[in-house]
């Protein structure tokens, strides 16, 4: 894999000034370029053996670039906020919006790296962590961004020369620590796994680019004229925008129906609960989520409620009565409305990821990540290819969701078409229900029939093992909110319990 | 203060159901008025003794309002992001936007009572902390907040009773912990110190409310007609815009030039550096900066620089030569343009906040927070009533940073008229430079005069002991250059020594 970097590139000094200019006149055109038409963003990813140059290079990189539309993502230790997400929860937030370029000094590969050298993680460990990967770079990739993966090799020699010399210079001499030398103790072992991780990873959309790390001038030029051929590659391609090829062939199987019958068409939305079952019920699961919510085990777990439905469904009634068994410094109700400026600078899922809860938190989504597949594809507001990748990136990122150790439960309310009418016309007689109904919630029911499969494919495709659907008939409230939170307390207990029993729940029994 | 809140206000089942529809109807009126008039934000703050019902007021808000648009925002123990910035950092993160009301359970308030009881907050540091609120929640008043206290009250025996009942109630009884019966001996020590700060605090602009906590039905319901009143009132306000009054008497003091000598007037532009002692001195510089980053004693502290300058003043260069220094994954350089969307939806300093650094780390600010009082107030972006009281924001801004252990270092680059023109025509002609140069900065060039009036007001305003203003001869780039690295040296060198002396630098002394 390294032999090309290992033939000892060099370039003179009036080579590399003779090619400098050029190079540095092409990449700030093409970001000044790329910031003006806001595409990109441009993922830059600098990885490589321990004194190959990799701080170098940014800092010629920096000399050469606008640090205007620049910025370098460095991550040390992690910190509490971010101990207590998904592990992939940091880079989301130090992505960079559309229009610019940002240089990553370590990345998702170095954990993989270090915990496979470690003996942390298994070899399929590392195969599972290589595909999670190449599904997220795709995604980027998919979502406008360039991704750039530079790895800046050096032989076991030229690494020990190359610490020597850092050590000899007074002004170098603090990079080398003893940590350094022990680096080259497990030169061997970071060639095998880097190697393979990288072979695995070295994907059309996101390939690898291997440099020679020995001499400066080489590694510097190299590195910024792939930068610079990437950049104007993106720009045109960029103005034959809207060409994308919608997967007709997707859309034209999704169309057969051979009996007409779906997931929906066989819910019974003639289910009630009378008022009395309703009020005796509710009390008992808002006391028993209640309990779960200041359970100990929950301390070191969070929990995000999905709630998805068409307009006057009941979603927010349903959210109300699981707010009012919590405490209100415990849980955030995010609406999902249309995205703003800087969040449509970013992937799709990214306003999503920015609202994760840390531990013993809860977050719930009215309207979620599905609108990409719901209202998105019906409206026309993205692209056919666009939704119909969403929904494996949208089985990503519950899983990852779930690696991490956060519960979630999402929820469909089916109303049918009729009490959905009803409910419209009931709000806009009473005075303080009124504000909720707007035009749009009018035209939206003229689309009733394609929602209605979007909604079918949605769960098709979305309900997994980990996180499945939860159809909830809705055309009786009392019998939908009941129901939603006899959910949310069952699998809040399951997943509590898997972790270990409740704390003091034995002693309990005792003293009865 | 609380007498009004001992007197036993309660409300019967009968006069409570009469009044909570109406109030319900326009609460949601008036949250859905101000989501779609993007007013406020509204900021409210539940304070009050342990016990008094502040949590349970806070679920029946919920109750009662439209959740998308409410937020609660709890602060438990800092995290350590928040450790290693200004103590105001975690509220400006929480501040909700514009059309949105947030919760404060727990807010600015909770620090300084709790260090006045433990005694490590003097009764003079006490009022300092009180001053200090009084500007912050008049810069949000200023900005369009509505800030709404609440101190719920209960006496002694009335918090006795309350945690006796909460302990005898199952579903409650997780309430009451050993820490509540410790407030019942502190509540006397917590009495003399909250209602001086809530009276050193009850300004015009953002009263206290005192509520009696005794009655559930009182609290609640005083608690939400206070809210409604406020949005009323806040809307009704909303549509008399643009009314403001502008302060004309500053304004025309300003003017007043009585010999045409100004600090600018007085800058000897023609000093220049030759090449050859620029670039030993640069070399020099640099070598010191870059060790002074790497000190131990920065570890704790942070580096905030500050460039302001007309176009083609030489910003860019300047922080080029700075970052140079630098490891790239130490700095940020922060391009200050128009503010995104959901920065408008907040106060102007909101936007620099959010980028201030942690602990080992530099921000450098191209453009900044001056940009209020400069071209903001040049171009008529905003009032002249907003852009002087920026004068007192900015220096309460930057005093906390001081406050904080953040070394902020700012500078005006000024070149004369006939340079700027100069470099505006040679960016024409150099390719890699062009995209630089842009329609707006010939207009700019058009309001010179006002430029300078700005600039000497703001130097004359916010030139502080703490933070004062470097005001760089830029006509010579060389000699711009070394003035700015050597001050940044000089002042970042003063700072840390004023900590303590410099580890290791006694026995390197020592050892030649």
């Amino acid at each position: 894999m390294f032999e090309s970097a290992e033939i000892g590139h060099r370039l003179t000094k009036a080579q590399y000034k003779e090619q400098v200019p050029a190079l540095r006149e092409a990449l700030l055109e093409a970001q000044a370029t790329l910031f003006v038409e806001k595409k990109g963003p441009v993922v830059v990813l600098i990885s490589g053996e321990d004194g190959a140059g990799k701080g170098e290079t940014i800092d010629v990189l920096y000399e050469w670039m606008d640090p205007r539309y620049l910025s370098t993502l460095a991550f040390e230790e992690p910190s509490d906020e971010e101990r207590e997400r998904p592990s992939m929860w940091r880079y989301w937030r130090a992505l960079p919006p559309k229009g610019r370029l940002g240089i990553f000094a370590g990345s998702w590969y170095s954990d993989p790296i270090r915990l496979r050298i470690s003996g942390e993680l298994s070899q399929m460990g590392l195969d599972a962590r290589a595909e999670q990967i190449n599904r997220f770079e795709a995604m980027l990739v998919n979502e406008g961004a360039v991704v750039l993966k530079f790895w800046i090799h050096l032989t076991k020699e030229a690494q020990r020369a190359r610490f020597e010399a850092l050590q000899a210079d007074p002004l170098t001499a603090w990079r080398v620590t003893p940590w350094s030398w022990d680096r080259l103790k497990t030169y061997d072992k970071l060639q095998k796994v880097s190697s393979h991780l990288l072979r695995m990873t070295n994907t059309a959309w996101a390939p690898w680019v291997i440099v020679e790390g020995v001499d400066d001038r080489y590694r510097a030029l190299k590195v910024g004229q792939v930068i610079q051929a990437a950049l104007a590659s993106k720009l045109a391609a960029a103005t034959q925008a809207g060409k994308k090829k919608p997967a007709t062939e997707a859309a034209a199987m999704a169309r057969v129906e051979t009996d007409g019958r779906t997931v929906l068409s066989e819910m019974d939305l003639s289910r009630t609960l009378p008022d009395k079952e309703y009020k005796a019920e509710l009390g008992l699961l808002q006391g028993r989520l209640s309990e779960l919510a200041r359970d100990p085990r929950f301390k070191s777990r969070a929990l995000v409620l999905a709630f998805e439905g068409a307009d006057a469904a009941g979603k927010g009634g349903a959210i109300r009565r699981i707010t009012a068994a919590m405490d209100a410094r415990q849980f955030q109700v995010i609406p999902v409305a249309a995205p703003t400026e800087e969040e449509r600078a970013q992937p799709h899922l990214w306003r999503f990821w920015r609202h994760l809860p840390r531990h013993n938190h809860v977050a719930i989504f009215d309207r979620t990540w599905y609108g990409r597949v719901l209202v998105e594809r019906v409206e026309g507001f993205c692209s056919p290819a666009d939704w119909q990748r969403a929904y494996s990136e949208i089985n990503d990122f519950e899983h990852e969701l779930v690696a991490s150790g956060v519960i979630v439960v999402k929820f469909w309310l089916q109303v049918s078409q009729e009490e959905q009418l009803r409910r419209f016309k009931e709000r806009e007689q009473i005075a303080f229900k009124r504000f909720k109904i707007t035009a749009e919630d009018w035209r939206n029911r003229d689309k009733w029939d394609a929602y209605q499969q979007a909604i079918c494919d949605m769960v098709e495709r979305t309900s997994t093992g980990e996180v499945p659907w939860t159809l909830v008939e809705s055309n009786d409230k009392n019998y939908a909110r009941v129901k939603i939170l006899r959910t949310v307390c069952e699998r809040l207990e399951a997943a509590l319990d898997a972790t270990g029993p409740a704390p003091g729940k034995a002693a309990k029994k005792r003293k009865r």
